[in-house]
């Protein structure tokens, strides 16, 4: 078994804190190659992303969620995906939400503004995908709305999905130290996200 | 119980065929007012999206999968989410890919093109999001690649993740479908998908 992963890139990083979390390790192998990926990884995955899981049998597990929940099938302690129907429905709905409308958000204007992404507004592709400079300014109001709604969530509940630490938050988390790198974190009038930031990056997990 | 759909919006319709297929009878109700969702509901929804789930108590459940999520964990028989570690990631991996490389692609193409959805670019918004032509060139290359990857995909296996019909066969036809609306289903040369979508399009639950 090895899990793929791109350094500084925001989504393998999700699936290295949820392993961090359970307390597992996994054989990594670090595909970047600045700010492309090792044309050697590019030939053996079809899906050209990263996190990518390959198990002892070839099998290839893309999609940073889907390689986490392989392993919460296997190690099921601490549940990071909920226990009962209720806590596991909030915990999806809030992931997806942290992903589409926060992590997708910066990650639009991260593609569509930096000159190394030039063609390549798009991951994954391999023809060119042209920048569309009028992404910039929307994801710049999406990342504004996220964090607004997230904070909003946070003034009524401890963690992102309710009252115990899931993957929620670890794609929030993700979503946060990305915006900060691209300029796009909360100002302080986000005050529950704020509160909630220093309690989650204080994690040992978060520390990857 | 209640849930809340639009009538022709595919991301409901990925709700209704999931309980179809579970055999289940939810309560529900059409908040969609032509190309607007009804005041009363976007009061009541700081999600301002369908499909919604409201449970007895109160609490809000959004996005289809959350939805269907919680569904699975009540009546878990059949299972559309897989019963082994890897068919739940092969299941969860496809099931992601199928709505962010396909559903979101069709939907960019759809939301920046149709004179009914002019400031209304991005679902969910409480302010105007204005449409972006060149997401219109983008989208359908997207729609494009997608359709390529997943008759590969078919041409392996009979179903999308795998041996057995799951919840990525349900985005998936959700998808083919909201395509075809827009002009976007693959041509005749996707062989494999021909043969899916003729077999998936037949059961009784995508009659919904």
């Amino acid at each position: 078994m090895k899990l793929y992963i791109w350094g500084p890139a925001p989504n393998p990083r999700r699936v290295r804190m949820f392993l961090a979390e359970k307390g597992l390790e996994v054989p990594t192998e670090d595909v970047g190659a600045g700010a492309l990926l090792k044309r050697e990884f590019l030939e053996r995955s079809p899906h050209r992303l990263t996190p990518m899981l390959e198990l002892d049998d070839g099998t290839l597990i893309g999609e940073a969620m889907a390689i986490c929940r392989y392993f919460e099938a296997l190690h099921p302690e601490p549940p990071l995906f909920g226990r009962d129907a209720k806590q596991t429905a909030l915990i999806e709905m809030w992931e997806r939400k942290c992903e589409q409308e926060g992590l997708l958000a910066v990650g639009e204007v991260f593609r569509n503004s930096i000159p190394a992404f030039a063609d390549r507004g798009l991951g994954g592709f391999s023809v060119p995908v042209p920048q569309i400079p009028a992404l910039v300014e929307r994801g710049k109001l999406r990342v504004r709305v996220f964090f607004g709604n997230l904070d909003a969530q946070l003034a009524q509940h401890p963690f992102v999905a309710g009252d115990a630490f899931s993957v929620a938050d670890i794609t929030a988390l993700c979503t946060y130290d990305f915006a900060k790198r691209v300029g796009l974190a909360p100002d302080a009038s986000a005050v529950h996200v704020a509160r909630w930031y220093a309690q989650v990056a204080a994690r040992p997990s978060a520390n990857t």
